[in-house]
């Protein structure tokens, strides 16, 4: 490896946001699970978690091998997934039309969160939509309902990012050294 | 049609904004382009237009019928795109990565202007590089170079969305009276 690829190894890392996650609900077209781990990679999103659809994965995407950089974790329900950032001290944000839901750019994403987003379908569960502890909304204008998942996803998340470079939290390491030693050793595997 | 159903079409159409437009420069991932679609329903974004890729559009996708409600204008080069947007008194954004991009945050949506994006692969084409007024650009922090590009351009538009929603745009019609009325006429057809 060159020194400036380990650098640029090195400096990425530097900028991983452990506390700010996403959680895929069902999302089963692995073609928006790709654009959303790529946007994760770009935003410095280090974990997605996804729940399996019930009816498995479907056709294939192009994550520009982005699933090299950022680790899926999977869980079999949503409960499970909301419940495991819960015990990490996380907010959860549901991307989710509802009475209740507020505009995504009123919240605050420089705390830690985790961002959750439903199938393309079906939408976030109801389930798991009482679980979370806001909801927030993309305004439209429009005559269709939603906009794509991963569309919606890189939304939200590179506001997440704005708010999150004028906190300074991308300005030095906030990974767990143990896990930045572990990490740099398996990305600088050939 | 339901008395609803109409009032949802006029307060659609209410809500058009005819000085904000798309050009994508042989985007030819068709699932791609029905993402774009779809967010430029969403965003009030009357027009796409369509650069042929060279090698013909690829794949498909679900514009979840949202291409009734944009029209798209197909043109044989960037161009002649890019001349008709100009002769209109369009600024031309592209997404493009270059030494004279500035963060998409920082340039005027409110005012007429219309957003380049690239292809896959190639990116935006040098030619029409050179000829926008200005290059944006979504800060990346991760490893790998870009996102996907309906990701990207749904991420633009948003902001575009933002601005023209503080500036008061969305507040009354925009679209030519005629337009309008021929507008009405074509989504009231079953
Ligand atoms: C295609 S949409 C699901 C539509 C489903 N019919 C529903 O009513 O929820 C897939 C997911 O994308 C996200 N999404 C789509 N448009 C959104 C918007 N305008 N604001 C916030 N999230 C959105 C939500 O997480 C949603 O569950
Ligand atoms: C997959 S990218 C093309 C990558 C190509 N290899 C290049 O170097 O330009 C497709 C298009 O998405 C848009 N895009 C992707 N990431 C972007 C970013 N961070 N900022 C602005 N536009 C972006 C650009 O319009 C780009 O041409």
């Amino acid at each position: 490896m060159t020194p400036q690829r380990k650098q640029k190894l090195i400096s990425t890392l530097e900028r991983r946001q452990p506390d700010l996650q996403l959680i895929t609900d069902q999302v089963h077209k692995s073609r928006n699970l790709a654009a959303l781990i790529r946007t994760c990679d770009a935003v410095g999103v280090p974990y997605v978690h996804s729940v399996a659809p019930k009816t498995g994965y479907g056709y294939s995407g192009t994550a520009k091998g982005s699933d090299r950089w950022v680790k899926t974790i999977h869980h079999e329900t949503c409960e499970e997934a909301i419940q495991q950032a819960r015990s990490k001290g996380m907010k959860v944000y549901a991307a989710h039309f509802s009475e209740r839901a507020v505009d995504y750019r009123d919240v605050d994403y420089a705390i830690p969160c985790a961002i959750l987003m439903g199938s393309e379908k079906e939408g976030v569960s109801q389930e798991a939509a009482d679980m979370a502890d806001q909801h927030i909304l993309i305004p439209m204008m429009g005559m269709v309902g939603s906009l794509n998942v991963s569309t919606a996803a890189g939304i939200i998340m590179v506001e997440a990012q704005n708010q999150r470079l004028k906190a300074g939290l991308y300005n030095e390491s906030r990974l767990d050294p143990q896990e930045f030693k572990d990490t740099i050793f398996e990305w600088s595997c050939p």
